[in-house]
């Protein structure tokens, strides 16, 4: 969860800021669950009444943390060298699911009791962050970079081997690595050409 | 976690086998954490204090239970069609990791309260699975249907989107899904040649 961007705004939008930093802190530090209203108002430096007003449900806060978020992450690279900036994202994805926010997301969909609600939330910033990926498998394919395929099947095949390696604590994830599961991809996607579902 | 075979044995080890059969169908119901003693006793209809003496510790128990379990998993097959076995393979898996026992499990490595040694026990349940899928590419590449290639690479990128896929919630897993991943995969690693580390 690097390179942010920083938000513009007046005092009220500052105050969200503050809010919405501070709950995703707090759900790094103790997971979805252990999110707690008064926490979040602390390390906010706000009233606890006037979060509670503006974000009566917990689901509401923390999924609106999330999609901010996820708004300000780097965006998947366009060089227009489509292998470097797989890479990149790869590594990139790798050091995000490691994180403690990542693997505290990550519990919330494992877990057995988690919410609906809050597994929808987890699952909408999984899809917002997956949906730049495919945003730039679909730009390669118009541009001649790859043959038609399903975007879709394509990120799962890159993405897949970066989660597992992050889920079994595997030790680094390494650009290397990174670099040779887009190679057999590619490869493996223009030797065996179309594959639109 | 299908196709279990019959245990052989004497009395002592029926009552063995009944205790680590409802163990682990405790565990797919409510989960690692979950798991207590008295259910334990009541569903293998033995005495609870058996259950503590011959299993002082939890984690031994559930290491037990799933290390009885994975032995008794069908292996991957060696029909000598490279293709054919990991296709079924990725087909059993992804029903396995689907399954309420595959969530217990995948849940213990992403709960941040997991205990390290329940952690441990789930990582050495996995790798009792993965490790015959590195021996059956090795065996593929000793006959020569496979380039020398990084067993544990190829095993990611093979296991990787099923895994993904598991934890999505995006529907069913087909052999049509795992076919496309099979041959994109070894399509790959054909093409980019000798990829050991």
């Amino acid at each position: 969860m690097t390179d942010v961007q920083r938000r513009p705004g007046g005092r009220s939008s500052r105050v969200r800021a503050q809010v919405l930093d501070a709950t995703v802190t707090l759900v790094a530090r103790h997971g979805v669950a252990g999110l707690r209203y008064d926490e979040v108002a602390e390390l906010a430096g706000v009233n606890r009444a006037s979060v509670y007003r503006r974000w009566p449900r917990r689901d509401a806060l923390i999924s609106e943390a999330l999609a901010d978020l996820a708004d300000r992450e780097a965006p998947i690279g366009d060089t227009g060298d489509l292998r470097a900036d797989l890479v990149e994202f790869l590594v990139t994805l790798a050091a995000s699911q490691s994180s403690p926010l990542g693997r505290a997301l990550a519990g919330v969909l494992h877990t057995a009791g988690s919410s609906p609600d809050v597994r929808r939330v987890v699952q909408a910033f999984y899809e917002r962050r997956t949906g730049t990926l495919h945003r730039r498998i679909t730009r390669a394919v118009d541009r001649g970079e790859l043959p038609p395929v399903d975007a879709h099947l394509l990120a799962d095949l890159l993405a897949g081997p970066v989660h597992l390696h992050a889920t079994h604590d595997t030790g680094a994830f390494t650009p290397t690595d990174a670099t040779r599961i887009v190679d057999i991809v590619l490869a493996g996607i223009r030797v065996t050409g179309d594959q639109r579902p």
